[in-house]
């Protein structure tokens, strides 16, 4: 049985959530393949997240361990296979605790990084998983300045070996998932020395644990950083080298190659290493940043109607919370947000793939676009996406703060992303780096990117609007969008200009312009994300309901973010105030039409309860008595504390009296 | 030794530190005190923190429980009192870990609504240890709404008796601390009935567990309501009552009494009660919210002159991360907020001991005004810290997601001050209603309190600045935020009125302004906290040095927050585009001058390395080591994972081939 209050809110939808669903799979076979490897991972007792909130850090790897060895087995059963369409679904299935995702980052180098001969030596023993690779490149002081790397690896010309060396505590490795304790070889940067010269940072194949017992090889001290604010199942370790020796053939060599006379060779391209974090960026906006922001929305939406709380209208019963405008206007902006997160994911896959087909023909001139692109959404999506999971936590209230929520994990867990895979902040100037460079092109009449030709169309204008419904044409707020990211770009490299002719030095330049540059970029992304939203369901015309449905959302979206950062439309009088106010009521106006089926919304994402793992949002809306009955599963609720016998007792015995 | 780099920050302050601290302390006897007892508590080893962050919360739980008892008898030892100067310093010191907080709120509670003879009773058991009390209002199904509580309390005539019941789930307590598994008595909050009729909600003392043995009294089911994001520490509990009979003088009953015939008797105002909630927002701003961020930015700071990443001007040695624009961007508005919010504490102490003085005189006339200022504050201020110290988190990357850094806990703990004493949106709700209300008997010609006659004087305006130095003027920028919070008050008020006017019911109209009423009570708050701030500056005129630092935060605090909220001044034309940027500039240039004391600045907070329990943020400044000394102290690192034997061995040996 359902909870009568979610129940109703379904009754209305103004469309069919089973067609929402498969369209935004993209087709009945996905949707078919996604239920159904969920359904078998959900339906396997060694998968079960059941007790995930109650584990410690060492239990929380130890199960990740076993799922890990366990998934194995299952995709041998099912005959799932890692080319298969059901592979791209058990991550999400799995909803994360796993471990040994970091040795698909070390077959991944080397399948990218290492010559054939390399490949064909390593790949099968960790296809086979003969051995656990990890990927060892960040180190305790340096996470974003690769170059800076400390390590060493010194060729001994003599053995024709490789020395590896922490020579200082800021050099150990830190960071590296499945190295504290997992793995037995890992791919390692170091400083590449031959005969006293460096030549920069290298990869180096180390094996830093025994095949027979797991004790740590000679020269290598590793293990696990310690408790983070999330990832518990992962072990994050560790790693010293204390004159390490690796034979010369473990230096991966695809573009170049210490010869056994010391002579260093280097041919191919480099640039195609910027592709491998371009393409990581890309694929972790999916399962670890839309996917969690969805799930939070989910829970926090159908909590927020089976919650009741206070007289909205005087002498009735009490309110759903989400009929307060306050409750909508925290959580609609955050669906709205999820879904053109979601579509700009699919943009950049595509922009990602037509990359790829020329980059295989040898053109490699998308890179900067791509790099570019993939960078600024990597940081606006994680930043708007982790904002867009607190707000959903803080609305929930005191239950939202309950581990049992499901959303403090969602949370910690989101969180790491602004932060893993490029700072956000770096990331963002390497985009503003490319637009002002672009900016400056478009200026000189140069061709440039199509995504980046609106920058050369910068001019003092006004928006059109004269009445709040025009604030729902897309082609209003799309234009505002785009004038004002070109006004902060033009205005930035206006500012890095004039610093430069008044004889500041370069990089003192650029630096004053970088609170601004990482602005400008934000407006791009921005832009660009609320464009693809437009289209997106302009394309849609054939599906009336859900298009309706997802044209409110696109509205809701783009005014948002309007309504949010009202100074950058009002600067040059490109909106006026009284513009702004009809922004205002168009986007408070959307606020009640969309909350009608904001169940439904939510519904469309279909979660499963054991993948929200919520005692907030499951779909029965049993909210109270799921709390009740998770709570007293708790260890705290197993046996009196020890608390009670050494410390309660004697304080209480001491003066016992009668009451 | 300190850590060069930490060390040069510290050479050329622009102020002498200690008389910061001493002038921050109110007085060289308040420095002299807190240390003291900030010495006694971290030298005594029953109060250490040192494996905090490696514990479970059975763990934490045993801990906090045993510094309670612990500090019972430090206090007798050293001779500390309860009214005493030490007494302020004690929690700060403790840093929070402890049990039977909510002890004190049950003896607050019988103090302040409790008859003569109930307080004779139990005042002395409690203050003796002789029970342990809880304070359960909350429900599952109700938090900020309490006129909606659903346990109840019916008088029983013929035994002089209440029987306490929790008809169903969601009338559950849900969330009281020290009540899960510590507490043996309760104030629980419930509806009166008697002879059918209810006369809401009132307090009652239940016994729920035996003196002799900590076992549950008949009818009780009560235990801990699990993990949550913080608090690992606190026991919050769960409390279902099943025909609970407390004797009749059980109901607290200063201001109301069931006489033994079923009389209901009323006397006394109850609008004292706002002053508890009132008494409570004000005095959980200091210890919860203002100290852990001084603390967080204390981390942050630090480390961002001991973090050396990437090359500024090139080919010199890597730039520490403070010199980076967008780094002093992120950190050095929430060092001056840090201080705004610390000197607004003051600013309502000094209100809230003057409105008491008169409360004692039987005068209520600042009680609205009181409680507006408590609650809007009470969300602005953890709002804003809050966000302070996620920012803190992320600007130290990896190393701060990581629970060593000591930010992780800073930030679950803080983030719960945004929800308990009050929902900050609620509240923010609040202090909008009191200012409509101001607003409306100002225009009207009626007097309204001193602190709102502002509101009065709402008209189109421009700002008189001329050039980006104008903005320095705390005139300037001060008339600006005062015209931006009568300007919002006032477009709301008309909001509201047309909507009556144009037929809508008063509580659908209320509702739809509520997002506008929410941001005018918050502009209300940021004008105060930055008219507070250059009155604070303003008297400081004989300490030279500090008066010009602090008028540099004061400029940075006012400046960041029309930067980042440029809307609202540009809105109306008060602020022009071209005045925006003039702010932006000044903004901008307060950065490099103010970095150059940010250490400083922080060394002044006087936090000891104990006490921030930071490995980033220690005093000398040794990051690296402390991360890695750190580490292996985790359990992660004490044995091999049993996960090797059960699953990693068997994978591997397996397959185990000759590599």
């Amino acid at each position: 049985s359902v909870n009568p209050d979610l129940a109703s809110e379904r009754q209305t939808a103004s469309f069919s959530v089973e067609k929402l669903t498969v369209w935004l799979d993209g087709g009945v076979e996905n949707t078919r393949t996604r239920r159904a490897v969920v359904e078998a991972i959900e339906s396997d007792p060694e998968f079960s997240r059941e007790n995930e909130y109650f584990e410690s850090q060492n239990e929380r790897y130890e199960a990740a361990v076993r799922k890990a060895v366990h998934l194995q087995k299952k995709m041998h059963e099912m005959g799932w296979t890692e080319n298969g369409l059901e592979y791209k679904y058990i991550y999400r299935a799995l909803a994360g605790d796993i471990a040994f995702l970091l040795h698909r980052i070390f077959m991944r180098s080397i399948s990218m990084l290492g010559s054939d001969k390399q490949i064909a030596k390593w790949i099968p023993l960790a296809s086979r998983c003969q051995l656990i690779g990890s990927y060892a490149q960040t180190e305790l002081g340096h996470g974003t300045y690769l170059q800076g790397l400390e390590t060493t690896a010194v060729f001994d010309i003599t053995t024709q070996e490789f020395i590896l060396n922490t020579p200082k505590i800021s050099a150990m490795k830190w960071w590296p998932g499945d190295m504290g304790r997992s793995a037995t070889h890992t791919v390692a940067f170091a400083q590449l020395y031959v005969q006293g010269k460096c030549y920069g940072v290298h990869p180096f194949i180390v094996q830093i644990r025994s095949l027979q017992d797991h004790s740590l090889c000679p020269g290598i001290t590793a293990g696990d950083i310690g408790p983070k604010m999330s990832f518990e199942h992962a072990d994050n370790g560790f790693l010293l080298l204390q004159s390490v020796r690796v034979p010369r053939e473990n230096m991966l060599s695809k573009f170049c190659e210490v010869q056994p006379d010391g002579t260093y060779v280097r041919w191919g391209s480099q640039k195609i290493n910027y592709f491998t974090m371009t393409s990581v960026r890309i694929s972790l906006l999916s399962d670890e940043v839309v996917v969690p922001t969805m799930k939070a929305c989910t829970i926090a939406i159908r909590y927020s109607v089976v919650r009741r709380q206070s007289e909205l209208k005087p002498g009735e019963q009490e309110a759903k919370i989400l009929d307060y405008q306050t409750q909508q206007e925290k959580l609609l902006p955050q669906l709205a947000a999820a879904y053109a997160f979601y579509f700009i994911n699919g943009y950049l896959q595509e922009l990602f793939d037509n990359g790829y087909k020329e980059i295989q023909k040898k053109n490699f001139d998308m890179l900067p676009e791509l790099h570019a692109f993939s960078s600024g959404f990597k940081a606006v999506v994680t930043q708007q996406c982790t904002s867009a999971v607190e707000i959903c936590l803080r609305a929930c209230g005191g239950h939202g703060y309950s581990l049992l929520s499901g959303l403090p994990s969602l949370y910690t867990k989101i969180l790491a992303s602004c932060i893993y895979e490029g700072e956000n902040t770096i990331l963002l100037l390497q985009t503003a780096r490319f637009l002002i460079k672009c900016f400056m092109a478009a200026s000189a009449g140069q061709p440039v990117p199509p995504s980046v030709t609106y920058l050369a169309a910068v001019k003092p204008r006004r928006c059109p609007a004269k009445e709040k419904l025009d604030f729902l044409s897309p082609d209003i707020y799309t234009e505002a969008y785009q004038h004002m990211a070109a006004r902060l770009v033009s205005s930035t490299a206006a500012k890095l200009q004039d610093l430069i002719q008044s004889g500041v030095k370069k990089h003192d330049a650029w630096n004053q312009c970088t609170v601004q540059m990482a602005q400008a970029a934000k407006a791009h992304c921005h832009y660009i994300a609320v464009k693809n939203f437009a289209e997106t369901v302009e394309k849609l015309q054939t599906q009336a309901g859900i298009q309706k449905i997802m044209k409110h959302l696109c509205d809701l979206f783009a005014l948002h973010g309007i309504f949010s950062n009202a100074g950058a439309f009002l600067h040059d009088g490109y909106l006026s105030g009284a513009q702004m106010d009809m922004v205002t009521a168009s986007y408070l106006d959307l606020l009640p039409i969309i909350r009608k089926d904001a169940v439904p919304l939510v519904d469309a994402f279909d979660f499963t309860d054991k993948s929200l793992n919520s005692a907030l949002g499951s779909y029965d809306g049993h909210v109270y008595q799921r709390l009740y009955e998770w709570a007293q599963k708790s260890p705290t609720n197993k046996q009196m504390s020890p608390a009670y016998e050494k410390y309660l007792k004697p304080l209480l015995h001491n003066k016992l009296s009668k009451l």
